[in-house]
C-alpha cells in the first residue's frame, strides 16, 4: 500500500517537520512502498495532481533541509469540502485518486479547518463502507488554538520569533530618552496565544510592557491610563496587541478606521496597532510608532524553536503509525505529561475533538487589568521556544549598560 | 589618560560589536586607564552623564554578549552642534567633561551625521591649540551610504536580515496558486543598498522577482507592466522596495496618500509598499499584500552577520589604536583587498572624507530596465552578510519539492 500527503491552511516554520516525520516512517516501514504528495492541499487529490516524494527524499540531506524549510512545501489551498450526502461528487473523485494510486495511508497536515477534510473524508468512508483507507489528521498551527493537545505544533517557533523580537525591539526603542510608545501587531484573529508569547521577553528585558489579547474587551480609556502610568516609569514603551482584539460591542480594533478612505474610494481596512498608534498620539501627544510582524511571524525558519520541529516531526510520525497500525479518523496530539524535566507524550484523539474548534487563553492566565499575562501563562510558554540544553531556552540575552 | 565613547544615530546589529573592540583595545593598552561611555551620544559628554565600562566588561561574559547585542548600549542621539565659532559655549562644556575626566582619547561610533560632530569637535580643538585629546570617529550605519570605505558596518548583518527574510516570505507565499503580489519595503531613504541586499535571496530562490531602488525614478506604467510579466512566469510575485523610491519628479511614493487623511484630520503617511499594493489591486485586480520590514531589519541581533560583527569590532579597534597612535580628527574605515578569498584592511581616513556625505548605489550595479540589480552588486553583497565557513553564506537554503 502507499501513503499520501497533504497539507493546508496558512504556512508555519514547522509544518514541514511533520511531512518530514511522516516521510521518515514511512521511509522505516515495511508495509509502504511508495509516498505520494498532492499539491495544494485536497485540491491536489480532487486533480490528480500527486508527486512521488521517496525518490527526493531518499536523500537524507534533503530530508533534514525539509524539515527547516518553512511553510508548505507541498503547497496549500484554503478548501471547504461540501458535507457528506450533500454533494458526493467530490468525494467519489477523491476516493478514485486514493484507489488509483493504491492509497492504503492519507494523512492530511493541518488546522482546525483542515481536519474538518479528515473529519468529512472519515465520515463518507464510514457511510460508504469502505475499510481499504486510513485516513488521518496531523495538526499545525502557529495560534495554538487546536483542542485535545497541550499546544499545536508551529506554534513554538512563532512564538520564539515574537519573543526574540521584542527583545530586539526594546534594545532599538531604548536607545532614545525621549518618550515614545512602539506598537507591535501581531497575529491572533480570535485568541491571544501569540500576544501572551510576547511576555516570553519579558524573561531578559523590560519589554512588552503591556498586552492586549482578543480573549478581553478593548478599552481605550484603560489602555492610555496604562500607557500614561508606563511612561512614567520609562521613557520608551514598547506593547504588545493581538490583531484581534475587540471593544466591548465586539467590534474589533482594527475596524476602527472604516470611514477612513483613499483616493480611489477603497476602504482602507487599517491594523489594529495602527489604530492605536493613532489613539496615542492624539490623547497622549507624544511620538508613537506601530509595527505589523506579519508573515515573518510565521515563515521565520532560521529561528525555528527546536522544540517545536522536533514535536512537529514526531506528530506525523505518530499519526502514521497510527494509520499503519488500522486507525483512522484521528488526529495526532501531544501532552505534557512532566514540567520539570519537560516532557511530552505522543496519541491520537477522534479528528471530532479538534476539527472547527478554538482553543482560547484562559482568563486565570491574563492578569486583573487585562493588560499583561500571569506567571503561569510564562512557565507554560517557556520549555515550547528552544533547546532545553540552552540556558535561555532559545532566547537572547543582550547587555543593559545602563 | 582615559577613553570616552558615545554611540549617535540610529541602531544597527554590530554597534555594540564596535564598542566592545573599543573597550578591548582599551583594557589591553598599558597607556588607558579607564573607560567610559557617555549615555545618549554627544548629550551625555554635554551634560556630564558618564558611566564607566572597564569594570563591568573585564568580565569577558558580558565583553561577548555586548558584541552581540543589538542597538547602542551606551544610548544614542540626534544632535547636531553649531558651527564652532558660532556659539562655542557648548564646546567649552564638552572639552571641559574631557578636562574634568581627563580624557585623551575620544571615539565617537556612529554615521554620516555622527561624523559631522568628529569634524567640528576637531575643527575646535584645532582652532583652539588643544592638543591632549585624540578625537576620532568608528562607522556604523545599516544603509552602506559611507564614503571612504568598501562597505558600512552594520550594513552586513541588515542584508543578512533582509535576504533571510525573503527567502522565509518566498516560502511564504509561493504555497498558495492563485495570483498574489507581495511588496516588502525596506529601509533606505535616500540609496537603495538595503533593497539590493533583497537580491541576494535569488541565490537561494526565486525572490525577490523585482528590486526598485531610489537610484532609479519610479515609473507606474513600467512597474505594472513590470509585476503583469512576473505574474505570467509565476502566480507568486514578491517585490523589494526602498522606503525613498521617487517618481521622475523627485517626488516620493510614499507620500502618494497624502490627501488621505483620518477621522481627525491628521494626514496619514502612508508606506511605499502600501502605496504599490492599492496600484496593483486597481490596475490589476489581484490579491496584493505590503509588508514593512520596520525596526526589525536594523535591529535583528539573533541573525547578525559573523563578518560584520567581526569588521564592526575591529574598525572600533583601529580607531582607538590610531588615537592611542597620535590620529585626531580621523575615521576608521575598511577595505577589501582580495575578493577571493574574502579579506579586508583596516586604515583611517580624515573625517572630512566621509562627514556628511551619502554613497549611492552605482548605476552600472543596476539592471537597465530598472527593476532589479547585476551579478556586480551581488558579488559585491555576498561575503558580507555570514561566515565564510558556511557553504551558505549565511543564508538559508530551503528545499522545494514542486
Amino acid at each position: 500500500m502507499n501513503v499520501l500527503i497533504t497539507q493546508s491552511g496558512g504556512p508555519t516554520a514547522a509544518i514541514n517537520a511533520t511531512l518530514s516525520g511522516i516521510v521518515e516512517r514511512a521511509l522505516t516501514s515495511a508495509s509502504v512502498n511508495r509516498i505520494y504528495g498532492a499539491l495544494h492541499g485536497i485540491k491536489g487529490v480532487i486533480e490528480d495532481n500527486l508527486i512521488c516524494l521517496e525518490t527526493v527524499l531518499s536523500n537524507p540531506a534533503e530530508l533534514v533541509r525539509l524539515s527547516k524549510t518553512p511553510a508548505a512545501a507541498l503547497g496549500s489551498c484554503r478548501v471547504k469540502l461540501p458535507e457528506p450526502g450533500s454533494n458526493d461528487e467530490v468525494y467519489k473523485t477523491i476516493f478514485a485518486t486514493f484507489a488509483k494510486y493504491d492509497i492504503g495511508y492519507f494523512v492530511c497536515i493541518g488546522g482546525n479547518d483542515s481536519m474538518d477534510t479528515v473529519m468529512k473524508l472519515s465520515a463518507y468512508a464510514k457511510a460508504h463502507n469502505i475499510t481499504n483507507v486510513s485516513i488521518m489528521g496531523a495538526p499545525k498551527t502557529i495560534d495554538n488554538d487546536l483542542h485535545g493537545m497541550h499546544h499545536s505544533p508551529g506554534f513554538g517557533s512563532a512564538a520564539r520569533y515574537i519573543a526574540t523580537t521584542f527583545a530586539e525591539i526594546w534594545a532599538d526603542c531604548r536607545v532614545y530618552d525621549i518618550p515614545a510608545v512602539t506598537i507591535v501587531e501581531v497575529m491572533g484573529r480570535h485568541v491571544g496565544w501569540l500576544a501572551a508569547a510576547g511576555a516570553l521577553a519579558t524573561v531578559n528585558c523590560k519589554a512588552p510592557q503591556l498586552i492586549y489579547l482578543p480573549e478581553i474587551a478593548f478599552d481605550e480609556k484603560a489602555f492610555i491610563e496604562d500607557v500614561r502610568a508606563q511612561l512614567a516609569i520609562n521613557p520608551a514603551v514598547v506593547i504588545c496587541v493581538s490583531e484581534g482584539i475587540r471593544y466591548a460591542d465586539k467590534k474589533f480594533v482594527a475596524e476602527g478606521n472604516e470611514s477612513q478612505v483613499d483616493n480611489f474610494g477603497h476602504v482602507r481596512l487599517t491594523g489594529a496597532a495602527r489604530v492605536l498608534e493613532d489613539l496615542v498620539i492624539r490623547e497622549i501627544g507624544c511620538k508613537a510608532r506601530s509595527i505589523e510582524l506579519n508573515l515573518m511571524q510565521r515563515c521565520a525558519g532560521h529561528i525555528a524553536s527546536p522544540v517545536d520541529l522536533t514535536e512537529s516531526r514526531l506528530l506525523g510520525m505518530t499519526a502514521l503509525d497510527r494509520a499503519l497500525s488500522g486507525e483512522s479518523g484521528r488526529v495526532s496530539v501531544l501532552r505534557r505529561v512532566l514540567d520539570e524535566p519537560y516532557q511530552v507524550e505522543y496519541d491520537t484523539v477522534p479528528v471530532q475533538e479538534i476539527a472547527n474548534l478554538e482553543k482560547a487563553v484562559p482568563h486565570e492566565w491574563i492578569n486583573e487589568r487585562g493588560n499583561f499575562v500571569t506567571q503561569d501563562m510564562i512557565d507554560y510558554l517557556q520549555p515550547l521556544v528552544g533547546d532545553m540544553c540552552d540556558p535561555q531556552h532559545g532566547l537572547p540575552l543582550h547587555t543593559t549598560l545602563y
